[in-house]
């Protein structure tokens, strides 16, 4: 591969992030696998054979010859991405390096028994069941934190969330989230008390589950997604996984209700998306991944709350559920768009509103960073939920495992530090529909007339196809003129629903 | 691992086989789904991540350390069990060892590339189209023949059976093929002769797909499959894959015919349960590998012919029928049987009687090893076909590629020795069932009162839980207590149709 090129080591280099991604290929689609199909007692067998996988990637990854070969590639004689690229992959190797194997394996081990073990813990409230083995999955996580934070000279939550949003800090978190702490409780009172004098009609069910599906594929379609290179099943929790060759979405369904799948069909529509239109050429190398989960969040956020629940986007929605389910007075367009919009304190984050949304990152941002910092222990989990969710959105959960602490995926995987991305892509996406406003004065029209064009073109243009060639600011300040400016969230949020 | 043992050498391999079985685990789910899940256009990269892992797991049983190892570990006090173990981790590494890591990436490539263009090349009967494809296939398939035959000293196509049956030569199965050749015309034109004469109701369809899924699943049930540790899926060409934790068999359904998917899935159970029943303490390791390719279709013939055609077990199956599709006529216990035991010279192997079915394998048989050994080409394929289907059939095939050399995926897939292992496990699976009947008199009378456990302890005893702890011959001795003896296949056939 090498011979006759003035990259030599570069080359090298390429190759190797080959190799990791056409193996982490078989990873992902294992783990899709394991959420979507796998039988109950393949599970301890495939745990076993993702920490086998897991270790063998963490080994490439801590190659002795990375070093010398990453310092060696910096000075050869490269072009822009391919610098690029090597910036990516010492931002890897430094992460991955940072943890020896054992770790990584049982930490691989912990998270598939917990997380298949929460399947089930879920729905019967078995808080302590659950944390039996999330006690282990905790312990791997404060061991991660330690080692990454010694690594970079950052405290522990701000080396984890480094993981998913580069560069991030609870400082920032903070500063952003405590603005939003000042005003949200406020918008909220507003608008219910708004919503609470305007007529919604109800849908009426059951929502035949064929149906759904159906209508979710549909929807999936005019949003572009291309089923020829990826598909769309169900798990207990939707995600977005495989490859960005073959990029495998998840959904749920439920008989009495259909926007949560719809609407959460539409969110991983977003991710897929993203996946879909990542840079082709360049697959496989890690200037080609997509930037930071926060912008992942964004795309899934711009299609579910920017674009999925945009006015003029539910005009093209509306004759396409009323086909799904026969046509009721719930499905005229004025009508789905209020039920869409509907804002409601609820103890779901992924059924939440976009408006009480916040209040579930914040919750959980505050109970998983001292978790993480040592300051508390699972066993502290359940009273902080309760006085949290009382404090932000009026709700008592007490003794309410299921739709408390245990209803999200995230600590059973041991993701701690990826919730704040949720929100961040929320302020993100607000920006980039501003920036698409102010470039195009007329897109709300076109939205409303069913051409979507000019937003898929504006994503594909300023954020898919730029992968990681930037970091997270340099890409925000060449697609919207700015850094992350969370008052463009706000704006959104006072024009939808207090305009 | 190995402090304080008196078999450190064994321990250490036992260790490399755990990490091999663990990463197989993954090349095999991920087989799964590119079969029964992946969208088109995820290929390329599954079949690069496939090729990858397949050089990994090449080199892991290529390491310059085993052949040491292995005879250290030979030298060790072990246990009957650990030195079977070690019996067939030799025959496995000397397999590996012949062949270099190139060759098995190319191989791998080829076939992912040629499977793929095939599941729509053989509906659009595109026979110059797949030999393009094809070429590569054989290319890498006549060099392992080559190397393996250097390797042992045989024949290249006993080189290539020997993969899938240790120890079966040409010679062997040219005398049993012979046999049958001599006989099986007659027999054929006797059976289709009496049956001429015998009144039978055809069955009306069209027969719904979701209730020909629910038959498939509670007769796959019935059969003491476990859901729990399984799937049964859709795929083109009908396999039994996935791991000994996670069986993963498939299936396809046609709306006019509901018999060929429900007798294909009591096929493919029979694997399943042959591999669901290997012994769990040791899996992972050699010894606990089904024994040989012919002994896992004497577990899916089994199934499909000794049991799933027994007149007995028609009469349990008969009531399912009607309750699936409605009753009618044809779904008389007496006539469903009739039609299940229906004999005519056909184009398809897999949709084939038992009765013509090994003229379907000699056919094959006689075109892949002259193949192999380079004595045709791919161009000599069609006529050699068309000649064989006339003289064993007295079919005319000619033009007709998807019904014809088209219809397998074992020359896409390169399982060049494998067809012979059919018609071998035919009459391994008749040898069974004789011994079976020789220790129980009631045999036939208890499956007529739907009490399978006798047939299902007796292959448990015998065959499942066994795995490759003895050779072939060895096992079929303690089993029925003689090696193969093709007369009991020829008893069977006349008994059940002459009779």
């Amino acid at each position: 591969m090498s011979t006759a090129t003035l990259t030599p080591t570069y080359d090298d280099l390429a190759g190797t992030w080959t190799r990791l991604h056409r193996l982490s290929h078989l990873q992902s689609i294992a783990g899709w696998d394991q959420a979507a199909n796998m039988p109950p007692k393949g599970n301890e067998a495939r745990a076993a054979a993702l920490a086998e996988m897991a270790a063998l990637l963490h080994r490439m990854r801590t190659d002795a010859k990375l070093p010398d070969q990453l310092s060696r590639a910096e000075q050869e004689p490269l072009t822009d991405l391919q610098r690029a690229n090597v910036r990516e992959m010492r931002r890897q190797w430094r992460a991955s390096n940072a943890l020896p194997e054992s770790l990584v394996q049982r930490q691989q081990m912990a998270t598939s028994r917990c997380e298949h073990a929460w399947r089930t813990q879920r729905p019967a409230n078995d808080w302590k069941g659950f944390v039996e083995n999330f006690r282990d999955v905790l312990a791997a996580g404060r061991e991660e934190a330690e080692l990454l934070s010694q690594l970079s000279g950052v405290r522990k939550y701000d080396a984890m969330m480094d993981r998913f949003e580069p560069g991030m800090t609870c400082a920032h978190v903070d500063r952003v989230f405590g603005d939003v702490r000042q005003w949200l409780p406020g918008v909220i009172q507003q608008v219910t008390a708004r919503q609470a004098a305007e007529p919604v009609v109800a849908a009426v069910g059951p929502f035949p589950l064929a149906a759904q599906r159906v209508l979710c594929e549909q929807v999936t379609r005019l949003l572009g997604f291309d089923f020829e290179a990826g598909r769309l099943d169900v798990s207990t929790h939707p995600f977005c996984g495989g490859v960005p060759e073959d990029v495998r979405m998840t959904t749920r369904f439920r008989e009495d209700d259909f926007l949560g799948s719809l609407m959460g069909t539409v969110h991983e529509t977003g991710h897929g998306r993203y996946e879909q239109n990542l840079p082709r050429d360049w697959l496989g190398q890690p200037v080609s991944d997509a930037r930071s989960m926060a912008l992942h969040e964004s795309q899934s956020l711009s299609f579910e709350m920017q674009l999925g629940s945009h006015a003029g986007f539910v005009q093209q929605l509306a004759p396409l559920v009323s086909k799904a389910f026969g046509h009721q007075p719930a499905f005229e367009p004025a009508n789905l768009h209020r039920l869409m919009t509907r804002v409601k304190p609820g103890f779901i984050r992924v059924d939440a509103d976009e408006v009480t949304y916040p209040a579930h990152i914040i919750l959980r941002y505050e109970i998983e960073r001292p978790l993480i910092e040592g300051e508390i222990e699972p066993e502290d989990i359940p009273a902080l939920w309760d006085a949290k969710m009382q404090e932000l959105l009026g709700l008592d959960t007490r003794g309410n495992f299921t739709n408390g602490p245990l209803q999200d995926v995230h600590w059973p995987e041991a993701l701690f530090g990826y919730f704040p991305c949720y929100s961040l892509g929320a302020m993100y996406a607000a920006q980039w529909f501003a920036a698409m406003r102010r470039a195009m004065p007329d897109l709300d029209a076109r939205i409303g007339q069913g051409d979507l064009a000019p937003v898929f073109n504006w994503l594909r243009d300023n954020i898919w196809t730029q992968a990681s060639r930037w970091t997270t600011d340099e890409l925000a300040v060449r697609a919207s003129g700015e850094t992350l400016n969370p008052a463009h969230f706000k704006a959104h949020l006072l024009a939808r629903y207090l305009g």
